[in-house]
């Protein structure tokens, strides 16, 4: 038995208490500043308000104040907070956990820089760990799983990345059941690198039920240009993955198996949609009340590298059709005209 | 304008007298000694009656006996049977044909030999022409395209293959429209195997259905675990194009593409789900009244190959643990046990 610390009560944080908790370790989830009501709620209730099942019995829970009870003591910690949690996770939350606990991420996201590069939250994390002199290990969660299928004990394969395998393999001792299978890779920067490349093409797929749904009616799907850009996108997603120096084929599939279950998955394909049947993306953002599209910005930040890198001659613009259309229409709200015939190649 | 003629008169090789005729070519359908009624009911109504459209104006039908008169100064011949034509095509249509008129086939499958090789249908029939000194250039469609959504008009990207680009691109100025985008490659084994490793692969992505229509109830889909065979099928498949000496990026999606589509098309989707809800193949066929399920062949031919490659130490089993699966359930009529640790790696 090991004892868990999940930082962040959001849905993905929460649907890791499940297997935490099932493998018979002692689960405490603490929740951010914003995560006050699902902590009272959860306590209360015994069930996280967004969840339709109970969370398995004998969880623990803390209100942010009470982080450092919920750390001591810890195995390990889960990091559950989103992208717009990351500053708070790096500045208040790592710092206060001692050097001796790996530390577990599920936060996806990558961060573009001015020269081109794209860093990935850990990058970012251990500058920060590093000018602390702080010596804890990061690692983090890639792969297709979204948390209400985890909840359900839909069989769920997602890979965890860090830099030392040994800390791999206890963190997956710690956190494998039946239902959550775990691969192991030292390749952080490959699998952060496919499980955030994927959101900007499930966009993509999602705007060809938009336009078809214009075209044909709403009651009529079409699986042809779904599959169409399904594969220009794992076709640039490699690309991208051999820019990060992280082309291979384990990183390749996980992308495709997380961009697979993204294209079925709530608000991407939701804006996805509404842009194939022919809003911009202000209409679009405003029909889901300003929800703020957390997914899409990677998408806009990975295009801003891919430019600065066709600048320099490291990148070649006709390698990325589909992200580049997809950037115009989040960025200079441009129309869905999607470029079909530049994905046509000659071999 | 050129003269296309269609021999075969199912729904593939029908559909794709739509973009053939639509780009101001003159269209000759052939039935097939099978298509007697298609081309009686075609020439009739002007409408396939597998089909919701008419098909479009000034199109000619042909029954067999009158194929002659349709080869007769076409620019192409398309080849549109099933894999059960395979040798009808073989031999009785392609020695009818002239040298100088290009074939495109848009038949779908693999060939195994004692020894571990995977044959395309264009290997096979190359053998026949070569016995018989015929010099006919053989082309092939594959890539993501289901019939019904071609002749609705959804974008669509395919991939022609043969070994001459010259005529592949010629073959594409006939064929290509505005909804049917069209890839040339000179590497017909990439192309052809890829599109038909997909099935098998289908059909594990299916299981998931089934099993999770058993465990949680038919109204509740879950899309974890179809993700976590989409990636894991991805992986095997690339693999195998590396064993077809073709494991390029552009294969590769054409399948994972193709792939995608075939999650959604009909009979192998159906048998999936069957399958993952608890029968076993024999119970799945009867329930599905008898049906042939040209695709599984495949399935179970490379699983075939991959078993004599293992004896022969060139391949490793546990490279392709989803395909051996799948050939258990097809061959040897095993239950559905999906070996989910088996996809974990450490990398």
């Amino acid at each position: 038995m090991a004892v868990v610390t999940i930082i962040g009560a959001g849905m993905m944080g929460s649907a890791l208490a499940f297997p935490a908790r099932e493998n018979g370790n002692e689960v405490r989830l603490v929740g951010t500043p914003l995560d006050r009501e699902i902590i009272d709620v959860s306590r209360a209730t015994g069930r996280h308000p967004k969840f339709k099942k109970d969370f398995p019995a004998g969880l623990k829970y803390y209100q942010v104040e009470e982080m450092a009870d919920a750390i001591a003591g810890s195995d390990m910690i889960i990091g559950g907070v989103s992208s717009f949690g990351v500053d708070w996770f790096g500045d208040v939350v790592l710092p206060a956990i001692p050097d001796e606990i790996p530390v577990l991420s599920v936060t996806k996201g990558l961060w573009d820089t001015e020269d081109g590069k794209l860093l990935t939250y850990l990058d970012l994390w251990q500058e920060k760990l590093d000018a602390l002199g702080k010596k804890l290990v990061l690692n983090a969660i890639g792969g297709p799983c979204t948390s209400y299928e985890l909840v359900a004990h839909d069989q769920t394969e997602v890979a965890f990345c860090g830099k030392n395998m040994e800390v791999l393999r206890k963190l997956k001792s710690i956190m494998a059941t039946d239902y959550y299978h775990v691969s192991l890779s030292t390749d952080v920067t490959g699998i952060e690198s496919a499980v955030a490349l994927k959101n900007g093409y499930a966009l993509g797929v999602a705007l060809t039920i938009g336009l078809n749904q214009k075209a044909f009616g709403n009651d009529e799907l079409h699986f042809n240009s779904q599959a169409a850009i399904f594969g220009q996108a794992v076709k640039e997603m490699s690309r991208l993955l051999e820019y990060q120096g992280s082309g291979t084929l384990d990183n390749l599939c996980v992308g495709a198996g997380d961009l697979y279950v993204t294209v079925y998955g709530g608000r991407t394909r939701l804006v996805g949609i509404l842009l194939g049947r022919g809003m911009n993306i202000d209409e679009a953002k405003a029909e889901l009340n300003g929800v703020t599209l957390e997914s899409l910005v990677v998408a806009v930040r990975v295009a801003r590298a891919i430019k600065i890198c066709v600048k320099k001659g490291i990148l070649d613009l006709k390698d990325f059709p589909l992200l580049m259309h997809v950037d115009e229409i989040l960025t200079d709200k441009k129309a869905v005209n999607i470029p079909w015939e530049a994905f046509t190649f000659e071999a």
